[in-house]
Formats: C-alpha cells, sequence, structure tokens
C-alpha cells in the first residue's frame, strides 16, 4: 500500500482510457463517490482491457486469468453527477502474473489510483503467461516519464 | 403491472436521453444483464431528469420529493459490454404526486420500462404540487403517439 | 402500482422468512436504505424461495423461470445498521406465470412491499406451468386474513 | 501487495466478528461471489468495526476519519447463498493513521483478507490521533500467533 508513483498520475501514460458516468448508487451518506463505487469503476475498465488482449480469445480450455489481488489509493473525493475517466494498462509482466495498474480523473484530477495483480492459472496452479499473451501485454505498457 | 403501452417503447416520445454505459458489475449470473442494475440505471436517469426541474432548487425547506413505488418490466434481455440509452419523461401529472415514465434500449430495441410515482411532501404528510413545478413538468411530458 | 393489500402487511402470513443485515453500501446520500438496495435485498430473498421449490431441480432443459415485472411499494424509511426481515411467498398461481409477494420489515413495521411476475418459458414462448410446480407453489402460498 | 500473513488468516486472531448472509447480487458471471461484493462486504464490516469505537461519538467537529488505501487479496472463490464470516481488527497504530486489517471466512477457509489505511484528518490536512481514540484502537488489536 505504498503511494502512488508520479508517473500513475499523468493520464497521457496509459494505452487505455474510458468515460464513466457515474450513477446516483454511486453516492455514499457523505455525497461523494463510494468507495466500492471506486471499485467497480475501476474493475469495469480492467475487465474492457483483459477482453481487448486478442489472445484471451483462442485461450486454451482449462487457462484462466484470475484477480488475486488489488489495491486501490483514494486521493480525492469524487462528485457526481460528474463523469470520470478510468485509465488503464499494463505495468508489469512477469513469469505467471501481470500488473494492471489504472488511474481515475475527475476534472482533470486524479482522484484515485488502482493496481491489480492478475494471474494466469490451470486449475488450482499457476501457468507462465502464453508467448502471444506476453506480446499483447507489452503494447499495454504505461509509459514511466 | 400492466404491459407497457406502445407509445412507452418509441424512444422519440421522451423529452430526455441519457446514454448509460454498462458496467462489468451490471452482469448476473447468467451473463445478462441483473434485474437490480437497471433499477440502478433507470433510479439514475430519474434523478438527472428531477435535478433538471428548477424549481426544485428553490423549494421550501419543509418540501421533500420522495420515490412511493417503482414499477419495471422486463421485456428483453440486456447485454455486457454494450451501451443502453435510458429515456425519461413525465407521464402523469396528479395533485401530490405525479408519475417518471421511462424506457431502456439496447440496439435500438426496447428491454424494460419503469414506471415511478413521486410524491410531494412535508414530513409525514402529502403535499400539492407548486404550480412552478407543475409548470415544469409539463415541459417534460412524454408524447403519446 | 395500487397500494399494497393488508394482508401484504402482515408478516405472519408469509411461509418464508429472511433475516437480513443491512450493509453500509445500502445507504443513500439521505442516510437511508437506498431504493436499489431494497430491490437487490428483494431479489435475493425470491430467488432463495424460488431455489427452495423442488421442481426446478429436474426441469427440462429448455425450461426456464424468467421476472418480467416487478412492482415496489417504498412505506416508510430503512435505516442501517439495523437488521431487515424480507418476508416472501406466492400471491397467484396463472396458466404460465406466478406472483411472489413480498414485505420488508424493520423494528417490527413494514418498510416496503415487492410484487414480482414470473414468468415460465422455453426460448422466447410462454410455457404452461408443470403441475408438479403448481403443486410446490401452492404450498408456499400467503395466507389472507 | 505483499500475501497475506499467517496471523491474518486465523479467526481466533480477530477481535470482531461478522456474520455475513450473501446476496443473489454479489455473484458474478462465473457464478461466484464478484470481487466488488468482497469490496463492500469489507467495508460493512470495517465501518461497524469504526463506529464501535466510542471517541469518533464526541470527536471534534472538523475531524474526519477517512480511508486512504485498501488491499484486498483474493484466495479462493466465495459461493453463493452461503454465508461468510468477516474477522475485523486493527493491526497498526501510526501517528495519524491506523490499519484495520480483516479475513473473510467460508466454510472455515480464508477466501480473502482485507487492509485498510485510514486517516484522520481536518480538511484537507493530517492529524495526530487523540490519545482517547488511540486507547480504544488498542483493544482492537489483532493477536499476532
Amino acid at each position: 500500500m505504498a503511494r502512488p508513483d508520479p508517473w500513475q498520475l499523468n493520464a497521457a501514460n496509459y494505452p487505455q482510457s474510458l468515460l464513466t458516468p457515474t450513477r446516483f448508487q454511486d453516492m455514499d451518506p457523505n455525497r461523494h463517490l463510494n468507495n466500492v463505487a471506486f471499485a467497480s469503476m475501476f474493475e469495469n475498465a480492467r475487465v474492457r482491457l483483459n477482453r481487448s488482449l486478442r489472445p484471451w480469445a483462442d485461450r486454451p480450455k482449462n487457462e484462466r486469468s484470475m484477480v488475486a489481488a488489488v489495491t486501490i489509493n483514494y486521493l480525492r473525493e469524487g462528485q457526481y453527477p460528474d463523469d470520470v475517466t478510468v485509465c488503464s494498462g499494463v505495468s508489469k509482466i512477469g513469469t505467471s502474473s501481470y500488473v494492471i495498474s489504472q488511474a481515475m480523473f475527475q476534472h482533470d484530477q486524479c482522484i484515485a489510483t488502482c493496481d491489480s495483480v492478475i494471474v494466469c492459472r490451470t486449475d488450482g496452479q499457476a501457468l507462465p503467461l502464453r508467448p502471444a499473451v506476453v506480446q499483447e501485454l507489452e503494447q499495454m505498457l504505461i509509459k514511466r516519464d
């Protein structure tokens, strides 16, 4: 739960960006965007990034990608009904896992960041990432400025 | 819980329209949009319509609008990650309440309709709608074709 | 969207009752239970009632039960973190559909009711309820006092 | 996002335990408990722990506690409609912040852990924890076995 790095706060560094309207149900009793709503919006952008990786489409039947860990840093309060933009990319490629890093922006300010460890596995066992997957992930790397 | 009227299924009849991207969390175990997600998206469009009525801004302190009843008709299954469009308008103006009617569209088909009874009240008691509110609501009436 | 009948407000009339703790995320900006949270809690109790009907277990593969319509009447505001109790039963058995009626109680007061029309169908077509299903549904009828 | 420590996986180490029934809406398209549902259930138990700390009741008006960061480790898939138990306690007390650590159990197995950094602050500025708060937090410390 270290603080986010400076490169993570710059929208221009990310390969993907998703405009996300907020919903009334995202608000909490303090009239700000709820912590769990942040998690839901980050998840949605993460799923869309994962689906844009082509090799997942023809993956072996016993191969699955699973979320092993998610860390969210809450930097500022979010407002309804203003839109947010969720930027997403890959920040690390390991042997059998990779990290998707994300940042959420509202009114040009970063209000939260998110890091998710995705593991590739067959039932119950970690699996090395296939070269075709690694190649796609490399196209999604976040720039470090 | 009568079936929706034909005028309710025509997007062109509604004064307001809200493009709503779906979220991964909206999906249910059958891989369609969840019934409760429909409720959440209808609520969001309803709140935005209510907020666009100017007289609410300078309302008397003891006046509140409350949702008394909501009926949703589920007509077709909804898909993720495809966007939906929620159309909203006023279908009935009563003495102390009004009805917001809505329809949700995906791929040019109506997948659900929603009718919400909104009552205007002070603490514990129904209150006649102020003329300024009625006037605004009349601008939001849905066309009957 | 008629008002609930008196028999619907009496917890003793229902064959099933589900104690449901509320969650922080159920609260809305007015610090009461959110309308959509009501929908989520009613849905959960409805699914559990449907699952308790044995003939669903050995249903024909092309037979599905689907929610066609849901009406919720909001009677009082709900509080967090207080528990609610959701009472559920069958209020009507038709040819190819049935109605599940529910009531939500908090501090011994009914705060909302819900009526859901469930249709039994194969792909795209309404299907008569099988006698075994009707028999089970009859065990779940709500008492009218 | 380090792996959870062994002491974190033992329910007996935590001062608080909250039985949490799962809801149909917690399920994802893979028919397991959704990642965001985990976040919602952890949040609910965390709020209840925070509310059980008495000094928050008579806190200075400009003092707020805010969630600065949340890390969830997903260890096993969760099932609906089975209950989960969320165990919560304090794992670290800093100068102006503290860490709530939690573990979620289902069928006597730990299926996820969560660490949340809570900061105490006035508007825009970190604030040292008051001695009365520290004293309460010390009563909530998790045992390290």
